[in-house]
This record gives structure tokens, sequence and C-alpha cells, in this order.
């Protein structure tokens, strides 16, 4: 079933099955495979990426740039936040979709509202990846997070992992629980009562059956974690700056602090890191963060491709 | 005559000879034919395109890079229109002109200022095509205007239009009466007192025997034209928003206007839109506006390859 | 030795042997043949450059991409210098050089604080190459300025060579100033005295046994040198805007003064110009400044080229 995702959007992981997962997997394995042995792609010959960020972001966007054009295909870009006319209202959104359609193969779109993916969609014709929108969703990030744990641990059923840091805010953290919880994890929310995982993931999450331990105290579930997923207090998502100063160090993973949890354990980093992680982990062979980082081409290949039916 | 066009500028739309815009329309009407049957350009191979645009774009921008890499060719871009060092005065742009020309076959600029075009061109040894500069010209978006009246009506003389909104500040309405001009038609120009087309443009047209009413009320205009060109009142055009807010809703198009308008009648917009087309006139046959941008892709290209002599 | 280069950052032009020097300069000339015969190259074929500009720049980050592309690389860019999210510390340079490292052959990067190019090399494994830090380094700058005289004059050794401008804060001089040093040329460094060379350059070529001649008077420098370096006095680099506007206008070269020069002068200048050099002087024949800006090409290319190893 190669185009089984030919033709679709990705704007929430919710919208993926799980053989749809499986095979974005699959494929940016098989990209992956080609890019170590030096091998080259040309299935995106001819074909054009717009790539619209009105929001900041590098590793994103530079991540799918890449992966268009290493397969050869073109990739036109967005990037001026601020002095952008497409910045303001959905329905300009609707017709920039539209627009884009006429020219270009497919879209990754990053906003600062939620909901902004969607309305781009509507007026495409061409498949639309939501780059992240807001403190809503970012699929593509839980994507190569599932990638990087099935890489780092060896499967994905029957592990235990922590999510730490703002889980209110941090659209990475939703994106991933809701794809994760699809193969049965037993969870830990590790963060501080103000920024605790929306109720409305949690609740879906036991609904499904899975078991979710929610805390303030990292200590425990480091202890008994598989992978444990470090995310920065994101500034920006903040509007009293003192309560950020508060928060933002609340988890901190040092060398001493690896010496406490599981022997062997996965330590993720959507990156870029504030002082969340000493730089004195990055020698540690449990720190998977930059290999995570450099899982992102692969996927985005297989994103691509699969949705342009280019696989 | 193949090269007609090639080393030249384009600037204003009234460079631009009758034979010399036909030869644009007839080798985009090749390359669309090209484009629709899946074929592949190489002509622009190992050449470079600059696109140059310090004020907000994207339609624009992004249909002229797609033209070029479709043609085998490469881009490089400035758009980081507040911290560039290129935005300031004209003495900067002759020698950014100059200094281009060591590395670009062409150059395509948006500015604020009326005549940064000009200045640039002076500069350049290459080829300069204006993409917009402040109310003055943007003569490719006239281009794609008429390209898509003629492919919309089957024909460009004989013709009743009538350009609605503000008319004195639109650059698009300017380049596009001009150009029109020299087909013959009938002009309808529908704007509020304070926003009427410009007198020496309705001047000109006069002098040449063109017939042009000019009126605030869009009714009469409707019901007897072949076209209908809206625009957008444009915000930054304005030093007084109380102005803006009063006038930017004078006309808008909705489904019980579009009863009232000569039958078949086709709604044009340079787009976005911001409310003077409703979303539910799009499913009308004559609502021409997005295959008027999608047509900005064969026109651009077109332009590329005849000022460069690779067509 | 053609792989001398590969593998190396060019942080600073202090890092580059004379050797290194002669190899990069050498490959340049041969890359600029073969442009000018129209020729074309796919050393870099698959390969990908990122550009990252944190500071306003257009020559120098174009010149890189369009080196990039000419060779048939790709290039992924950032130049949203205020709402990046890479734009605030050292540590996050250091992920940053880390995350690139995982698509990108190799790194250009502008930012305004010194320091910051060498921590994107300490975090990147691929090459990293100093596009201008602060009032610090820009070697580029300087290889295509040597590379300009040696063109120009014919020679590089036993020349006199004058400075002119922004001594204290101009990156460009700083870099050139170290490395023309490798040639044993007689300096003239005249500027107004709050904005003389920094003492440790100074120090550092006398000790070499360079000839420097520091002074406010432009007179005898320009009837003794065989090349005149100008630069602009930048405006961001002043804390207080009338110092900077008293100071501007101190060194202006037109024709009459063209005429008290040494016969047969160069006029160099980095470009862009603000009021240095009177729009008359570019006809005079040793003016050379945008022949100097097209030599930006080549020396990019050989740069690239050498430290990927694909020369």
């Amino acid at each position: 079933m190669p185009t089984a995702l030919y033709g679709k959007d990705i704007l929430h992981v919710k919208d993926l099955k799980l053989e749809q997962v499986s095979l974005i997997l699959e494929t940016a394995g098989r990209y992956e495979s080609v890019l170590a042995q030096g091998g080259s792609l040309t299935n995106m010959t001819g074909q054009v990426l717009a790539t619209l960020f009105f929001e900041p972001s590098t590793q994103t966007r530079l991540t799918f740039e890449t992966a268009m054009l290493k397969m050869g295909g073109h990739v036109v870009s967005v990037t001026d936040a601020k002095t952008s006319n497409l910045d303001v209202k959905g329905e300009k959104l609707y017709d920039t979709g539209r627009m884009i359609s006429a020219y270009a193969s497919l879209a990754v779109i990053r906003h600062r509202a939620e909901g902004s993916a969607q309305e781009l969609a509507e007026g495409a014709s061409v498949p639309v990846v939501n780059g992240g929108d807001g403190a809503g969703q970012h699929p593509t990030q839980a994507l190569m997070d599932v990638f990087t744990i099935k890489k780092e641990r060896g499967r994905l059923n029957n592990l235990t992992i922590t999510l730490v840091g703002d889980l209110k805010n941090g659209r990475t953290v939703h994106s991933l629980s809701w794809l994760l919880g699809k193969y049965g994890p037993r969870f830990y929310f590790v963060s501080p009562p103000e920024l605790k995982m929306p109720a409305e993931i949690t609740a879906s999450l036991l609904e499904d059956g899975i078991e979710v331990f929610e805390t303030a105290d990292i200590s425990e579930a480091a202890a008994k974690s598989d992978v444990l997923y470090m995310t920065r207090v994101q500034k920006e998502r903040f509007a009293d700056i003192e309560e950020y100063e508060r928060l933002k160090d609340a988890y901190v993973v040092n060398a001493g602090f690896i010496r406490k949890c599981k022997h062997g354990i996965t330590i993720m980093h959507p990156l870029p890191r504030l002082g969340e992680i000493a730089r004195e982990v990055d020698a540690y062979e449990g720190a998977a963060y930059f290999r995570q980082t450099a899982n992102g081409l692969p996927v985005r290949m297989a994103v691509i491709a699969l949705l342009t039916g280019r696989e």
C-alpha cells in the first residue's frame, strides 16, 4: 500500500493511522540507508516545496528544505514573519493555500495561531504539513521522535517514557504523547503544577487504557524510565515574565542526575535546549538528542515523498 | 524576432511595445502547455536570478523564483526588509545593481520607493524587472492580468473593463490601465472620490482615444462590463487610519452582486483579498482570480527567458 | 597538497598559513577561468551549504550562495535576524553547530557577537566559515581583497597600501591587515584619532617588521600608495549618533582627489559605499571596487570546495 498517504495533509498526529505511521518510519529507514551509503535520490525532480514559516524556526524549516533538495526537488520559502502580508487572518491563509497550489507540490506551514495549518489546507489542493501551530501540534517532530525511540530502544511497545518540562504549552509533547499512545507505553508526565499536560490529552490516554502518572517530582520517573524526554520552558509562551524565570530551571539533567536514572536511559530533547541538559551530558552514550535531530532529515524526506506519491 | 526583449529591463509597462507584449503572451502560452503536459525545461541551467524584495510580498517573489527553478536556473534572494543594509538610499541601489551583475543573470526588485527599480537598473548590466515600486508600477502583474483576460474572454480588443477600489495608490491598476489601453478598451474606473485614478493616467488614455468613465457607483459599470477587476484598499498606503477604515468596505462583491452584473462577467483580483470578494463567489465560474494568480508562473517564465535571451 | 584545507574552519585569517592562502588564490583563479569560458562545475553535487546570517548582509551571503549553486550544490539559509531563536546565546550556537552537521556539508555564519563563529565551529563537525563576527574578523573578504590586489597590481609583495576610514570597528580592515602583513607591505593607516586601528594589530605588524604609518592626513599616504583601500564609517557601530555624523565624511575620494594620488593608484572598497567614493570615480580605470566584489564569487567557490575536499 505504497500510496496510502498520497494527497493527504498531516495537520495533527491524530490524523495518522498506525499503518501510516509504520509506512513513514519504514520509508524513512530506507532513505536513511541511501544517504548513509552516499547514494542520491531524484524522486522529487521538478517539484516545488513551499515552506511558509510565520514564526521563528530553523531546524524544522532547514531539515524540510534539505529533505526536498536531497530528493532533487526545489524549494521556495517565506520566513519574513513580521513583514509578510500573509500573517494576519485566516481568510488570507485560505487564499494562500489556493494560490500556492498553482506552483507548489506541497507546503509546510508554521504559524503562531492554532488552526492555521487547517485553514491553509482548506484552500490548498496540494498536501499541507503542519510544521507547528502555536501551542497546538507539530506532527513531524513527533514522527522523528518515534523513529528515534525505535532506533535507540529497538522497539516502540512496552516502554516507560517520561515527558518533562512545560507540558501545558509544549506542542512537541502534545503531538508526541498522542502518537506514542498508539504503542501502549507507561507515561510519566513531569511538570510544575502550573504547566501540566492539558486534561483532554491525559483523559484521552487514560480512556485508551494507557498508564499515566502525573507528578512534579522527576526522581521516581527517571529511575523507572527507558526514555526521558526533556523540553525547554518556552519564554514566548508566557505573558508573565516572572513566572517564566521561576519555572525555567525546575528540571535540569546533568551528569550527577544521569547516575540516578535507570541504567542505559535514553535522553531526548527537541532542541534547541536552554539549560535543561548540561553540556557534560553530551558525552553520555544514551544522550540521543543530536541523533534525534539528525533523524529529522530521513523522516521529512519520507513525509514529502509519501504525501506527493513519489516514494 | 525571438530576441526582441533580450537584454532589456521591464521597469514600466510603457516601456513595452505591443509586439513585445504579444511575444511575452505567446511565449507564456507555450510554457503553460509544456508545464500542463508535465514537460520540463532546462533553458536557464547555470543561470542565477536575484530576487531583491525590500517590501512585503509573497506571490510575486515565489512565482518568479518558481519560474526560474522550473527552467533549471538558480535563485538567490534578499527578503529581509528591515535589516538589509540595502534599503536606505538610491545610491546604494545603483551599487547593488553593479554588484549583482557580477553573478546574477537578471534581478527582480520590489521596493517602497518609486524609481527604485530604475536606480537599480542604472547600475546593473543585466536585465532588471520592477516587481512593484511603491504606488508606481508592477508590470509583470499587468502582463499576467492581460494574459488572463485573453484566456478568459478569448480576445483583448473591444472589451469593457471596470477597475474597482483604490485606484489612486494601487500600482496594479496603474500598470494594468496603461497596458490594456493598447487594446482599445472601454474603461470604468470605480472608486471613492478620494481614491480616483491619477489624472495623468486618465488624461493619457483619453488622449489615445480610449473611453473612460469615472464614477463612485459600481452598479452601472458592473451591468455593462466584460471584466470586473477588484482591488483591495491597502492599509499600508494610508497615513490616516480612520480614512482607511471608512473606505475599505466601499465595494464588496458577493453572490447577490454577481446576479446584477452582466451575464458571464469575469471577476479578477490581484490577491490577496481582504474582504472585497466574498468566499461564496469562488464557486462562480467567472471567478478568475485563482486562475489569474496561476498565470503568474508561465508569464514570469516567459519574461525571465526572453530578457536573458534564453527562450 | 590539494586537500591542505580539507575539514578545516576559516574563523580568522590568522588561522591560514601562507601556502593555504596561495592554494585558495590559485584555485579561485582556476574557477574564474572556468566561469569566464562559460563552463560549468558539478563538484558540490548533492552537498548542502548552510548560510546562517544573524546580522544584515547581502553581498557576502549572496556570493556564497551563488558560489555553492554554481558548483551544483544546494543552499539552506537563515536570515531572519530578529526572530530567529538562534540569536541569543553561545550555548545555542554550539547546539546549532551540532545540529546542522547532520545535513549540511559546511556552514557560513555572520553574527553580531565576536567569537560566535568559534562557538558554532566547536559544535559543528563540518567546516565553518566566519562571514563576519561583530567588529572581529571577515576572512573571506580579506581573501578576495588579496586576490583583487594580485590581479590589479600583478604582485602581492613590495606594495604600499593605505587603509582609510573606521579602522577601529571595521572588521574588513582588521582581517585584511593581518593577511596582507604576510606579504611584507608598507602600510598607511589613515583614520580620525577616535577610529584608529586597534593597538594589538599594529603592534603585531610592527613586531613582524612591517612598516606602519598611522595618520589622520590622507594626502601623503595617497601620494605614495599603490593601493588605496576605502571603508565606510558604519553607523551601526556607534552608540553616539553625533559622533557618527561628525566622522562619516572625514575622507572622500572624488575625481580631484584622484589627480593628487600616485599615478595609477588602485582604489578599493568592500561596498556598499555611503559617500566615501563619488560616483564620478567609477569611470577611473584604477577604480577596482566593482571588480573586487566580483572576485568574491571565485574566491568563495574555492573556499567551499577546498574546505569540503571537493576541489
